[in-house]
Formats: structure tokens, C-alpha cells, sequence
């Protein structure tokens, strides 16, 4: 009789998460690992929880996790910034981006990470050997666009544009940005300034809804794309946006939107267990099930 | 890749339970069975809980743990009696016994059950083909004893005798039971005619410490017993307790202390998965992680 493997219980806390990938990407990458690794969603509308009563529940199912067993969880929206306040030590680059995706607890205590913003520097330099960062501009400046210009900041961008329809957001997140990165130039820019800006730009990095199955379309005019800037996609459902499929076309390096969904489980993955996940398996695998869930 | 397999997420709630055998039988179990299946100890005295504090978290505890993806749990000291009122629905032969050992979560609704009483059944007939129990005396009527009594009556015994050093205790439980099962006899005699007792009877179920690791000893004289009656141990710290040598060496059918802890853990199995454990790779898996646990 072998003796048991080791045992990992995670989970993932949110709203409306149902159908996320997560709990099949960790769990198989686990098992390619050897080890015994569960992961449950706990979706906060499913148990009826709205508003503030669900920002109530999130911290109390947390700690109840932590007794029951729990290893960590990752945590998703509306808890990301409202979790923090309720850990024992959170990470110095997830309190400047004011916001936690991964809590591990160790030795009773929680600590709060944010592989969004890593995991987003993961995928880039998964797809890209040396990604430009000259001047990169921004399309949306809402939650995952803020994790993925201070991801663009930390990784060294010497110019970041930050472009959203509400030039309020984009110009109040750049300031921010422009405080905690002093040596780095962070903008904002009017929605009306973005063919212009990209005339210069060596990358561009998609940050909206636009080309989600919901929200199919596209974020720019083709005719903006030029072969020597890359450009990355947040949307990954399709992965193959129009975006995606058009700045390929235009000869540029494309980082597909499963780069940071990957980048973020990779990630955390390492953070909950200590073992490195392995990139490449672990994407051809979301790409199944990405594949499966529209089959 | 293959499609994940099913998952369990099961726990035990109580106290004093690092070293309990349990989390390691259901895994390997549902590890045969082709499930993911991971099984946690919630030690709440290893959470800094006693007395009072200890009694209200566990229905706590158990709430959350339905919110988190816990498919089910068992329950033991000092949980077993007061978790019950905090139960969706209690199993009616549980609720005769007054005690739940296994809590099942079914369309969010809490079910408890008891496979203390089921367990010993099924480790006495998993032992002995047809047990006699026309004539059945039980030394102990403490809390295993309460469930064993109750299984010896649901099993048909004819005749109980209980015996325990405390009468009032014994006359008490025997009187509760008489009226559960009233065409059956059930009697408390004192301590001192137990080998009076003994010489008719065709079965002794052994329901004290006395054999224990802690309290070695013989809780008989040897030569009370008879190879026409069979013996039931309720210790399985050591499984070979000096009563289990001395029955099986005066020609007694033996039912060693691991038959119940292995019936209890393979019904809880049964009603947590609505899958049959293999009794026998169970027993042998239990047996092992004793001599582990010794060596």
C-alpha cells in the first residue's frame, strides 16, 4: 500500500463563477503533479448573497476555509479590493495594485498575492521572447486593465498610454500609476487620441469587453495595426478574437487572451503549492477546455 | 486529457482527531473508486476551541463547509448528540439513537445519519456469518455502547443484557431501549453477575477502554468464556487486544475492534458517494495503517 499522496484543497471565491476554468485547470495541473488537489468554486450568488451581504460573507467563508482545512483560495470579483483589509500580511506589489486574486494561509495565517498583474507579465513573456516596452498604450482603464498597466509598469514600460472612453478613469489611474512608478512616464489620453497614439506605439495591450461572445466587435480599425507592434488581448472567450485573428493578419506577435488566464492559475499554482506548474501543458489544457465548454 | 474525474470533499468534525485513521481509509477508497476524493480532519481543539466555544462552532463549521463545497461530513466527540438539532433532517434511526456520526449535504439540505450502530452490524456480520443473538451481553453502556446496544437490537438480538460498573447508567439505558424495542428484552444487571450472566449467553460485546494502549488489561476472566459464544471488541488500538487473543484462543468467533471502526467508515463511504467500499480492501488498508501507526 503506497502512502498517500500529499493533499491540496483550494478554493475560489466570487460572484457569478460558476463556469470559471480555474478549479479544471488547477485540478489537472495537481494530478500532473502527483498530488491529491481539489478545488471548489464558492460563488457567492449561488448561495444567495448580494451587495453587502455578500462582502459580509466573503471574509467569514474565507476564515471558516482556513479551519476547515483549506490551503488557499483565490478570490475574484467584487472581493478583490475588500478581502485585503481582512488578511493577516498581504503582498507589497498586490497592496499597490489594491487588490488580492490568491490567499494562502501559512501557519494559520493569511497572506494575500495578485497573480492577475504577474500572471499577465507571465503570459506576455510566454508569448514574446522581448516585448518592446517602449511605449505601450492601453485600451481600457477598468478592473483588468488596471492590473495589467501596473503588470506593463512593473515589467519595465518606459511609457504606458492609458486610453478608456471615461477619460475620468483613465486619467485619475494614471496619476496613480505615475505616483508609484516616478522614473516611468504614465498618461492618459482621450478615446479620439488612439489611432494617433498607436502611429508610435510598440505594443498595444486590449483591456475592454469588446470581442467577448456577449460582446463580439471590434476595439480598433484594423488599419491601426502595424507589423512591428505586438499586441495583447485580455478576452479569452473566444480566444480567438477579432482582435486576436486580425492583428495576426497584420503580421504583429500576438499574445492571446489565454496567456493571462493562464499566467495568473500558473502563478497561483506556485503560490498555493510551492511546485512551478508547467506553462505549456497547462495552456494546451485551458485551450481544451476552452474548446470544450463552446463544443 | 481526459475528463477530471468526480470529486468528494469530506470532513470530520471533532475534537482530539489528528490521529483519527479516518481521512486516510476514505481516501484511499474513493482513490479506488477512480474519485477525487480528499477527506479533512477539523480538530477543533486544535482550533483553540473548548467547552461552549467548541459546541457552538460546530454547526458553524458545518454551514460553511456546506457553503464551500463540502459534500459531506462525519461528526464525533462532543459533536455527536448536539449537532443534531442543527440538522435539515436526521435519518430515524439516528435519531433513536440520539446521535449523528455522518452528516450528508443533498441539494443544500443537511441529512445526518448514524453508521456507528450500522457499522457494528456490519463488521459483526462481515465477521460471523449468522451471529446468535438470542442471548447477547454487553459490558459497557457507555457512549460506544449505546450504539452497539442499539445495533444489537435492530440486528434481532432477543435477549440484551447490559452491564456497566455505573447501574444506574446501565438500568437507564436499558429502560429507554426496552421502549424502542418492546418485543424484544433488554435488562441492566449489576456488575457483579456478569460471570453469572455469561454462561448462557451466545455472544459478549465488549464496550469499555479496558484494552486499550492506555488501559491494558482484561475487562473478563478468561475463563468465563465459552467457544460457543462469540466475543465483539470495541477497541482496535491495539487489534489485538488481550480479550481478542484470549476469545480466540478459548474457540470463540471473534469480532475484532477494527470491524466497526472499518463498518462505520464503509457506510459512511456508502452514503457520502452512493458508492459500495470493498469491505475487504477497506479492512486491509485499515489494518496497515494501525501497524504503521505502531511501528
Amino acid at each position: 500500500m503506497s502512502t498517500l499522496e500529499e493533499s491540496y484543497l483550494v478554493g475560489l471565491i466570487g460572484d457569478g463563477i460558476t463556469a470559471s476554468l480555474s478549479p479544471p485547470m488547477h485540478e489537472q495541473e495537481g494530478r500532473e503533479h502527483g498530488l491529491l488537489y481539489l478545488y471548489r468554486p464558492v460563488d457567492t450568488g449561488a448561495l444567495g448573497l448580494q451587495g453587502q451581504a455578500a462582502q459580509d460573507a466573503a471574509p467569514r467563508l474565507l476564515a471558516a476555509g482556513r479551519d476547515l482545512g483549506f490551503n488557499a483560495f483565490n478570490i475574484t470579483h467584487p472581493f478583490k479590493q475588500t478581502i485585503m483589509e481582512h488578511l493577516d500580511e498581504v503582498d507589497p506589489d498586490a497592496r499597490n495594485l489594491g487588490a488580492v486574486n490568491t490567499v494562502v494561509f501559512r501557519d494559520g495565517r493569511s497572506v494575500g498575492y495578485n497573480t492577475d498583474y504577474s500572471g499577465y507579465i507571465t503570459g506576455l513573456q510566454g508569448a514574446i521572447a522581448e516585448p518592446d516596452l517602449g511605449d505601450v498604450v492601453q485600451l481600457g482603464a477598468g478592473g483588468a486593465g488596471s492590473a495589467i498597466a501596473y503588470a506593463l509598469l512593473r515589467a519595465g514600460a518606459r511609457q504606458l498610454t492609458l486610453i478608456d472612453l471615461d477619460l475620468d478613469r483613465s486619467t485619475a489611474r494614471a496619476a496613480a500609476l505615475q505616483e508609484q512608478f516616478p522614473d516611468q512616464a504614465v498618461r492618459a489620453r482621450p478615446h479620439a487620441d488612439l489611432p494617433a497614439s498607436l502611429v508610435t506605439a510598440t505594443g498595444l495591450a486590449h483591456c475592454t469587453p469588446v470581442g467577448m461572445h456577449s460582446h463580439p466587435g471590434m476595439p480598433i480599425e484594423s488599419s491601426w495595426l502595424r507589423p512591428e507592434m505586438w499586441v495583447s488581448e485580455v478576452v479569452y472567450l473566444p480566444v480567438e478574437t477579432e482582435l486576436v485573428v486580425a492583428a495576426r493578419a497584420a503580421g504583429c506577435q500576438v499574445v492571446d487572451g489565454g496567456r493571462m488566464a493562464v499566467g495568473q492559475a500558473l502563478d497561483a499554482f506556485g503560490l498555493m503549492t510551492g511546485l512551478r506548474a508547467d506553462p505549456e501543458r497547462v495552456r494546451r489544457h485551458f485551450l481544451e477546455l476552452v474548446a470544450r465548454n463552446q463544443g
